[in-house]
């Protein structure tokens, strides 16, 4: 999985027909470089994932990619391959509270 | 899944049998960059992917990869790893329209 | 999927034993530029793929990975993760002919 | 599987339910540069994996992604893409011994 | 499928209990450049892969990754991403033998 903050949202009203009422998320992943373990740095790709935990814009949350987030609650048959599995309430790095 | 732009397509003959009559469209995925978020910015690979939604050249669509895609209508037993699972309404990041 | 231009063979007796007898091609993927959009760029991986489509050197194929890849036809429990699945007979993007 | 060191671990409390009680441990991979095989090198991207081995803090680890990580121990349902699965105790490249 | 070169082995002695046994490898990629067809060039990431072809250090190596990498022999149930599947006799690339 990957950390990730929620920036934004997608809309698709024409669709795959097991998505009808899926919430999309547009994610932007969060890593740690190695020289500043006490911060974030954004990742550049954006990803799609679709959220059944609530989250929100600005939020921290835990995503998971492939055939793994068809495990995720509800999504067993959904042509997806990246699924919000986690709010994150906090992360430690080498002793760094970073979230 | 990933943000697409529909750029093109592609005519293969001689494939697979089971993918007879499949419509193959050249993705270019749509990234937003941390700093500019009023804007998409071209992804640097492009995809072919199987549409069954109708998307034509210009749409920005929704497309999922690997053992997902296989889960898109009609997919099932295909050798795909890459398709188009929903035509884009709108997307908004960080209460930017970009879509 | 991935388009791709058949660059070589690769000759591997001590194999799995499920694939005896598959052939193996050396395929490099070939992309489209956003600011060239009249032709094809070489990709910088070169991927080992199985081919049951008669594929030879310098023909333009389509190829699948992952999983999607032991859905070609007779692949189903080779411990492969990449096929030819079409051979190309023609690209068009945004109005170019690439091939 | 990569080899990673254990930087930090992430807190979820509002998780996908078959998820509870898992332990997330932030890893990031280690490589080998081509010229200098006598020591790792980190990568830059930091990855969310469950451990159920026991893993701490600056740990060498052995971990796997995609569909194999739900084949680890106890993971078969869960929509987890990346975990644990050895803790290292020793790497030897070309004579060298890095761990 | 890529090419490889082994160039280390990781001994894990506590790991996932359907791994005990298995011999672990570390390679390190081999492309081909487009420029320069007739020799290999050292990828980036080194990976870690099951072998229980035999293969040993210099070796070049055929190996798959993902699910795929369980339908080598003896790997099903394994918590596994990535397989030496072959080892390579020979290479020829556009005309030149690279191995």
């Amino acid at each position: 999985m990957f950390l990730a903050r929620v920036i934004g949202s997608v809309v698709s009203t024409k669709k795959d027909e097991t998505m009808r009422g899926q919430k999309l998320l547009l994610l932007r992943p969060m890593l740690v470089d190695e020289a500043k373990p006490a911060q974030f740095r954004a990742g550049a790709n954006t990803i799609v994932a679709v959220d059944t935990l609530g989250a929100g814009s600005g939020d921290l949350v835990l995503f998971c990619q492939g055939s793994s987030a068809r495990q995720a609650s509800g999504m067993k048959a959904l042509p997806i391959d990246a699924a919000v599995v986690g709010l994150v309430d906090s992360v430690e790095v080498l002793g760094h509270r970073l979230a």
